[in-house]
């Protein structure tokens, strides 16, 4: 658990996409951030106020999260200058970076002495179970993708938001180190030892109120050969109770592998209903979620009208459109 | 990769079956084990000749390989005594104990004096690439089940010397610490962090001769959730051109899962094939295995004769009649 609230460091981010961390933890928790730190030519600008370290002490931030991607895998000395002064006021330092924050000696040093706590949220931080498969108590939706990367987080995130203004019981389970950091919580489930992935998930998704919702944030694919492995962990150790398709129109193959084509979302949905059946014989696939960031207004809408009827379940673009449909959709499962 | 060939340490094993690391590389390997080891007290004998550690050394033995499960999960100070000597005498070491001779001090110590090598079989010792899908030069078949623990090791090491007989080019692929320590190489797939798992399966199967066949150890089941991540990144990593599905007809539930009942025989074909078809379109099931350890010889062949008709596949129990048919299955593929 990494405490709240966050100062944002964007550090001398090249240009806003560099930020991206940053900018989902300002549009998904902006409650868990006072504001933002940049350096000297920084290019990215998340919204939130400017605040040197100790204004933003002032404001009640214990943890500095890197919010910005580092160049070249080296976390500079310019970057370690303002961690190392971060950690002597107290703060914790969280990140998701490649790099380790715990190989970095001197920061490693500076913790000692301030007692700050370095958080790499890539690497699991507890001794995971192996899974159970016991029924577990509340309601459980998984976000699986046709491909990796096509917005299975963000129609996690989205679909909490719309849960929430609805009065629904949901909470978001992170499962990447993103959704980690702008949640403060999860498993980093692509770093976890094999025999111990479907149990990490159990752990992140326990015994709830028999209304409330886990919206487990989904990895990889089943027809993604790198990563299905871990998409399948996802569906068994999650034990669904409704599951949403996501899918980007455009992909001419999936992410890294040109050899591959994509499944269409009718397969995904009955490949991934077979398998989570195993774990939860009562799931059902509940919607389908569209990222139409490439095609135009009226090209997304015609597109996502014949997915409607040919799925015969609500289709929606959480970025454009919100996700209450598909929190209705749940709600009447 | 473990230098044969090997003394077999059995230690003071209680009884046969605690020595099963050593029996299995008896059966599979003998050609790779000098003799045997036993200690005052011990009640297991695989059937070699028994040896001093000098003696062995004098047959050319290079590693002592710990073939038998320790009690307590302690490695006791009277087999150090032993590995200690061992080490001193020019051996490496090599084991699949939970516990690891690399977290023992004394045996780290012995090993730096010596220059000898302990090999923990359970931890992988390569860094392990990302998978990349690209379609490799050579044969692959692999053993998938109904559930685990169920003789998919004993089907696929079978069939490597049932194709050997028929003078097929073959290679058993270790995917686990007993198949490691038989063969002295292979991936220890449990152990593997997720990401890296079907990478893991690809480094294991590289291109090989067109007409030379990899046969790939299966590990868990689709249907077990607790290992069924591990099990498609088999399908997805090793690409194979051919399945073997393995099956237990007395088993009344999932191994360690009492509330999940096994598949049938064709569901796990059809759920194995439609996966194994996304890394490779022209995979087809080949034959059955069947563990029949628990029935009657009539019993037996009654089942298997029923299993053959209704999936239309040779269908055998490699322990009882050897894997002939499956090799000519693959032959003729």
């Amino acid at each position: 658990m990494i405490e709240t609230p966050y100062l944002l460091f964007l550090g001398d981010a090249p240009d806003q996409l560099a930020a991206k961390v940053a900018q989902g933890i300002k549009d998904w928790r902006p409650q868990n951030a006072v504001g933002q730190f940049r350096m000297e030519g920084c290019k990215a600008d998340v919204g939130l106020k400017d605040l040197t370290l100790a204004e933003a002490k002032e404001l009640g931030a214990k943890t500095l999260v890197i919010g910005v991607a580092n160049r070249g895998g080296v976390i500079s000395q310019a970057w370690k200058d303002v961690l190392i002064e971060a950690l002597g006021m107290g703060y914790d330092l969280a990140s998701g970076l490649h790099n380790l924050l715990a190989n970095e000696g001197d920061l490693v040093a500076a913790s000692q002495v301030s007692g700050g706590t370095l958080h790499d949220v890539r690497v699991p931080n507890v001794q995971y179970p192996i899974a159970d498969g016991k029924k577990r108590s509340g309601k459980r939706v998984l976000a699986v993708g046709t491909d990796c990367s096509l917005g299975k987080m963000y129609t996690a995130l989205a679909l909490d938001e719309a849960m929430k203004e609805k009065g629904m019981k949901s909470t978001f389970r992170a499962t990447g180190q993103t959704g980690i950091l702008i949640t403060g919580s999860g498993v980093p489930l692509d770093a976890v030892i094999a025999d111990f992935m479907a149990g990490a998930v159990e752990y992140l998704t326990p015994d709830n109120d028999a209304d409330h919702w886990d919206i487990i944030e989904g990895q990889g694919s089943l027809y993604h050969i790198s990563y299905s492995g871990v998409t399948l962990a996802l569906i068994h150790g999650g034990q669904p109770d409704a599951l949403i398709v996501c899918h980007e129109p455009t992909r001419t193959h999936m992410r890294g592998l040109p050899d591959h084509a994509l499944p269409s979302i009718q397969e995904v949905a009955d490949l991934a209903l077979t398998l989570a059946k195993v774990a939860n014989a009562g799931c059902k696939v509940a919607g389908v979620s569209i990222n139409t960031q490439h095609l135009s207004e009226e090209d997304a809408l015609a597109y996502m009208a014949k997915v409607e009827d040919e799925m015969g379940l609500p289709t929606v673009d959480p970025f454009r459109q919100g996700a209450a449909r598909l929190a209705d959709a749940l709600a009447n499962l």
